[in-house]
């Protein structure tokens, strides 16, 4: 049988200005800039000015940037009511794909210029955070929290959710998680969003269904999943047997291995050693799990394939939200928070490429392996002849 | 530059047995019959039940998938409230991609079965037509009017939205509409939805997605432009006039070429003759003026381009539904009523295909053409220095 370009592996589809993999030397570039000085000298809202606008930020710009995002913070006070009638053990990704689709009912901004669509961007990158703090808040039976003008993209969202302003050192961590997510270049949930965008549908469809996308536990889901394998193994001493019973049956650990790293995922890198640091002042366990779930795994998949094996961005992340005190299932959530920087500055290159080749809407081809009764199709029986 | 697979267009990507195009002889196929056969003779459930399960059903499966249909046409009055909140002008697709996510957070079956899929499948497909007529109703101020379980998936739409039970040729009509838009192997839509289901998304993200994409003016959207087209052209006698201007700006006619048929696409053939007689019967001129878009269209491209175009499925189904008092901006909206089969077939297909090779998560390649300044990333200067 011939084989198909599966998951479209390899199959360059498009040119992009915005993010670089190299994933023989585990390097991510966002528009020409190393991941390990953005996450060392930027700041999130300074990152997402890159992404979107291709260029880093002069004062003027970056306050500019940063009012505008602190101005849409707010979601209307209805939709929060509609969120109240939803099951409270709805999954939040589920709720944040209905509740961002549903921004398109409140908000009618132009879009057809690639400045409007920088403001369209800014207004869904600031409410996704109210969006998901709001529904912490109101499945729990606690009272809504306001976004806080004077916080930042990152220190706001950790406030809204629980009602306490972090302290800088917790900010500082979380700051670094929400740069570390926001671009990939044309993973999932960013080619969902591309390929929504391509039909010129808007942004706030592609975003919620880029959203979709990232719900999956083979993509965003993962930390979620992650942090689940996490709390079941409980301790250090039994994660050797852990994973290798898990290993033993031919699955997968979860946290382990990416498609394009062929080496040490350089958000993985990072994290760890946050993941680390946190671990020292909490006193917390999770960091010694993960590490210990990283090496077995390593030298398991040695062992039984011969194979090289590396964490991906999920495996430290989950341990880090933990410890920071944030609900397992909003892991994923917070991804969004961060991607739908990429996502947006994916669909605006979709929609408004200037060079050749310009993106066109995405149409690939199905080999039909189904059935076959001749060039006019099979006979078509009336329903009293049917068995 | 090298060329790259923009829009995937011949790029063979999985394989499937839902649906086949003949491209070159103008066949579309559905699970092995000809749709010409499936429109004279069969109903939307029926087609429904073909697509989904991949038999055509006998007397006791077909009874028992409308019981299961009719069964599950209600949406949560909830959901209705939150309706009426939405800006009155909103797009109805915005709607319908948010509030089939919102499903998601009022249901909550099992799906980790294909049995159990197949029932999600019908849960949605019963209520995206509620939906939509409640919709309707709602932003119109009138009152919302219940599903009738004696009518079928057609009539009870067309009852839905305007209060009045439709004729039996108008019901046949609106059906063999529904027959023919739903499915059409990997268009955008489609693929959108497969791509979301490959991250493990369950079937309400996926199709919420899926609606995003269809909402598209490239993709699902165009039947909505062509009617605004024709209402813009208004008569006859302007066509010729309207058409050779558009075309001298170098702007594509909406309703006219695709990128797969490279002959007369066939649901275009039984949409004409439908627009044709249904014309005769109501004396109005959106028959004439569409079949005269055609045929200068037709004539002007050979002239102009030494090409060979073609009608498309949007283009007679415009008139069609303007002639059964639809309102425009609900053509894409119904394009979603019936394609939400296939992306039903499509979603389940993806998830649990049995056969090698098996769909993996879609994770393309790009091309990287940005920013470099060498294997390190560009230097990172401090705000500071930033002019």
């Amino acid at each position: 049988m011939e084989t198909k370009n599966i998951g479209l592996r390899g199959i360059e589809i498009a040119d992009t200005k915005i993010s670089n993999i190299d994933g023989e030397k585990g390097k991510l570039i966002y528009r020409g800039y190393d991941i390990f000085d953005l996450t060392k000298n930027s700041t999130f809202e300074e990152t997402a000015y890159l992404l979107i606008y291709d260029e880093l930020p002069n004062k003027h710009q970056l306050n500019e940037f940063n009012a505008k995002l602190v101005d849409a913070r707010n979601i209307p006070k209805q939709m929060q009511k509609n969120m109240a009638n939803w099951r409270k053990d709805a999954d939040p990704m589920d709720m944040l794909q209905a509740f961002v689709a549903a921004l398109a009912g409140y908000f009618d901004e132009e879009f057809s210029t690639k400045e409007a669509s920088h403001d369209r961007a800014i207004n869904i990158i600031a409410k996704i955070p109210t969006i998901i703090a709001s529904w912490q808040r109101i499945r729990n039976g606690l009272e809504i929290v306001e976004p806080d003008p004077s916080l930042s993209h990152a220190a706001d969202f950790l406030y809204m959710m629980s009602g306490k302003k972090p302290t800088p050192e917790v900010e500082k961590i979380f700051d670094v998680c929400l740069i570390l997510h926001a671009d990939h270049t044309f993973n999932a949930s960013t080619f969902t969003a591309r390929q929504v965008a391509s039909t010129r549908a808007h942004m706030y469809s592609a975003t919620s269904a880029a959203i979709g996308a990232l719900s999956g536990e083979l993509h965003g889901g993962a930390n979620t999943e992650v942090m689940k394998m996490l709390v079941d193994i409980g301790e250090v001493e039994k994660v050797e047997a852990w994973i290798k019973e898990k290993m033993s049956k031919g699955d997968r650990i979860m946290g382990m291995g990416h498609a394009v790293y062929k080496t040490y995922d350089p958000r993985a890198q990072i994290l760890k050693e946050l993941s680390r640091k946190l671990a020292e002042e909490t006193k917390e366990i999770w960091y010694a799990i993960t590490e210990k779930v990283e090496t077995v795994t390593i030298s398991e998949m040695k062992l039984q394939k011969g194979r090289d094996i590396y964490p991906n961005v999920d495996l430290y992340s989950a341990s880090i939200y933990y410890m920071l005190k944030i609900p397992v299932d909003l892991n994923t959530p917070i991804f969004a928070i961060s991607r739908v920087v990429g996502w947006a500055a994916h669909i605006i290159e979709e929609k408004f490429a200037e060079a050749a080749p310009k993106p066109a809407l995405y149409r690939p081809k199905a080999a039909y392996v189904g059935k076959y009764c001749g060039p006019e199709g099979c006979e078509y029986k009336s329903l009293d002849l049917r068995k």
